[in-house]
């Protein structure tokens, strides 16, 4: 399924004689060759030569090698660089801190700094809630990761997960105006990351989890929900649950299906797997079975980690044990959060009549959706060039808008569930249907309304 | 010496009867009643009344309601608000995370966020030096504190620290283009502090350490710099002391005397005083006498902090025992950073013929300037009130300017002789003279000349 890609994104600075129809040639040319051409600017001419900038997407970085070559072997071209797109706008990293306020003078000086600031400090020495009127506590989360499970790279580290971090706390501001600070930690000790986090607590107003490898994200969620006064969010488990809890309310409404008649199957029990049978369950789901690598987790086994434990005791009423393929025939929705092509033709085709498919492994997912959807009435995925993309970014901007706007303490089920019906609710009537069930992640206006939805299902604290 | 402060700048919204005199009264009764008026506005006129808006300087809290009441007891006046313009300032905090990429649409999203990032983080992954080139680490510093000694107000902690950590962070990024992080920890404990900013380091390329307070702040600091792979400078000890030795060449060549000649009575053996002596025997000084709370440091006492002995074994070549009082008598040079009014009249009048005094404590220095100046051939404080103000805004934005140009992993003595002799050199022989020892903290050549000459000394590492 590789298809050309804007993440392999290049422009080649070329050369050419000068000619008429010389750029139509370069675009038919990077064509045959097989790249998507997205953009061509001639950036030079003279009377002997042109340079032409042909920006295009490719599949690899071999593909992109064929493209140059493919461009090479015309006529008088020659190829003087190639530009990775993506690694351009890493360049230098993807944020900066910018200060709101004027320093232009030494009356600024005197109010932003000494000895102006001195009385502010003292205000929060003498009332500390008043850090988050005065402080950029007030508007500003932590993006936290150990670098353990980042994307589907694995255990990559601190410093090679950064850049995701960066592009996370981009979209915060982005899409709903919350500032996000990246915070990369060197150890992937669980103690030692709870006491971090308490630690850097006083700059931040919530802390958003990241990447960090389950069972150890789940340990490390529920101490600090409990130790901190600040909300914590596993965006890998909640922001994951909320997008897909939002596809399935619209998903039965297509099929004409109720949630608490259906038979769910969900692959894949590591942080999100968990995440979305509780969400599920908290909206009345009642026949959910839940499949690891050994097959659907059940009553007959003996399991010794406490979410296997939990899940054998609540799911699979009918106590099923056996395969994934054998637990998804008759089943009317297949959640899976796993790896790839754990699903064939012949599993979706045993599902039952007017099925449902979110396949959400990235980038290659549990099912073809192309092969899926000769049998499926819905399907989804994580991918963007498929219709309906479960895609958190719906899902987490918003959330924390919310949670800052409420000064919430606490993440409830209650602001889960507003979040997904939010979200659900982007589709209007007219639009729903098998290829919308969710809105697009540059909608405008799901962050505001799922922060609006957040804010008013939360507890009054302040 | 209280006087009006934009520190304690207030507008003050009043309502008054429509007439031609209204506002020259309203700046008349402010003026009396000792508030320094900076900005007068109409903001709503009708024909029965006007509302102005007068913005002043004040003293303190007490002597805003003052002016109030003044205003107030004018004819047909009524205060209808009085706005803290310092606490406005602060208000939602004073820093921003903004992206320096678009996000405007799928193939922004594509590039910066999935999955075009997999690559970035691939790329660090398999050589972590990329680090510095494709993240935040290249600009990005941490401003470290643990709030134990804020400014004059000493063990506030982390969370009423914060507006101050800020402040520096807005001044790094104003004055350098340096982004700077607050790291405001919940934690006092001198281990946990080092391990912390150990597991926070992926992301920064140095830390600047903030108001920590001695000792602590000297086991910290040489702990980080050994184990850490990026630099780490205590502002309150390496930017006061190179403020401090630029202030002194400079004062040195006004009064005509050299280095290696004078008497140096440092008050204050605290992380400023200890970073100062440090660099000023670096510099070619002999004769130095460090006083602490019960004296001059020197060989008859025994000392159990490595630092106190350290002093008595470097310092003070005549062995002097006695009070700070009997120290500065005969001395060339005064350097205070201790507390305030520890010298009087009679000592600064005890002192050699053209005498220097820096007295820095902040903000009521060691020895009234005025007095002082009635004896010493050059007087410098921490403040801007008075001429030639030792101000760290000098020092830090532009030494880590050069620190992240540089790549540099160590902070060397050399780096920071090189930052002093950069700020030293921007008052040029034409402008040097007893009032004129130290560039204004908004020239704006100060940065980027610190950033050369520091970048100039680092060794290479990259």
């Amino acid at each position: 399924m590789a298809v050309p890609s804007p993440g392999y994104s290049i422009t080649l600075r070329v050369q050419t004689p000068v000619n008429f129809t010389v750029t139509s040639e370069l675009a038919a040319a990077a064509g045959a060759a097989g790249a998507a051409v997205t953009a061509l600017d001639v950036t030079e001419s003279t009377h002997e030569h042109l340079v032409v900038d042909i920006s295009c997407n490719t599949t690899d970085v071999e593909h992109s090698e064929k493209v140059r070559q493919a461009l090479e072997a015309l006529e008088g071209v020659t190829v003087r660089k190639v530009s990775d797109r993506t690694f351009l706008m890493h360049l230098g990293g993807k944020l900066e801190v910018v200060p709101k306020v004027p320093l232009r003078n030494r009356d600024d000086l005197s109010r932003a700094y000494t000895p102006g600031v001195a009385r502010v400090c003292q205000a929060i020495a003498a009332n500390p809630e008043d850090a988050r009127r005065l402080t950029v506590k007030r508007n500003t989360i932590a993006v936290v990761t150990d670098g353990s499970a980042v994307l589907g790279l694995g255990n990559i580290g601190p410093a090679a997960a950064l850049p995701v971090m960066e592009g996370k706390a981009a979209l915060f501001k982005q899409f709903a105006g919350v500032d996000a600070w990246p915070v990369c930690l060197d150890t992937q000790d669980t103690e030692e990351i709870i006491s971090i986090v308490k630690a850097l607590a006083p700059v931040y107003g919530g802390v958003n989890l990241e990447d960090i490898a389950a069972p150890r994200c789940f340990e490390i969620e529920s101490r600090l929900r409990e130790e901190l006064d600040i909300p914590v969010f596993h965006d890998d488990q909640h922001g994951t649950a909320i997008v897909t809890l939002a596809a399935l309310q619209n998903a039965l409404k297509v099929v004409n299906k109720k949630i608490e008649d259906v038979k769910i199957v969900v692959a894949g029990v590591g942080a999100a797997g968990n995440a979305i049978i509780q969400l599920l369950k908290a909206q009345g789901a009642l026949n959910i079975v839940a499949c690891g690598r050994s097959g659907a987790i059940n009553r007959n086994e003996t399991y010794t980690d406490a979410h296997r434990v939990w899940l054998a005791a609540n799911t699979n009423p009918e106590n099923f044990a056996g395969t994934l393929h054998e637990a998804v025939a008759g089943a009317d929705v297949f959640i899976g959060v796993s790896g790839p092509n754990v699903l064939g033709e012949a599993q979706v085709a045993s599902m039952a009549e007017d099925a449902i498919v979110f396949a959400m492994a990235n980038p290659d997912p549990e099912v073809d959706p192309v092969i899926a959807a000769k049998y499926a009435a819905v399907v989804a995925t994580g991918r963007s060039d498929f219709p309906n993309q479960i895609n958190n970014v719906l899902a987490f901007p918003g959330f924390f808008r919310g949670l800052l706007d409420a000064g919430a303490a606490d993440i409830t089920d209650a602001m889960l569930v507003a979040a997904a019906e939010a979200i659900a609710r982007r589709v209007s009537e007219e639009e729903l249907n098998a290829s919308f069930i969710i809105p697009s992640v540059f909608d405008p206006h799901v962050a505001s309304e799922v922060a609006a939805a957040v804010a008013a299902a939360a507890p009054r604290n302040h």
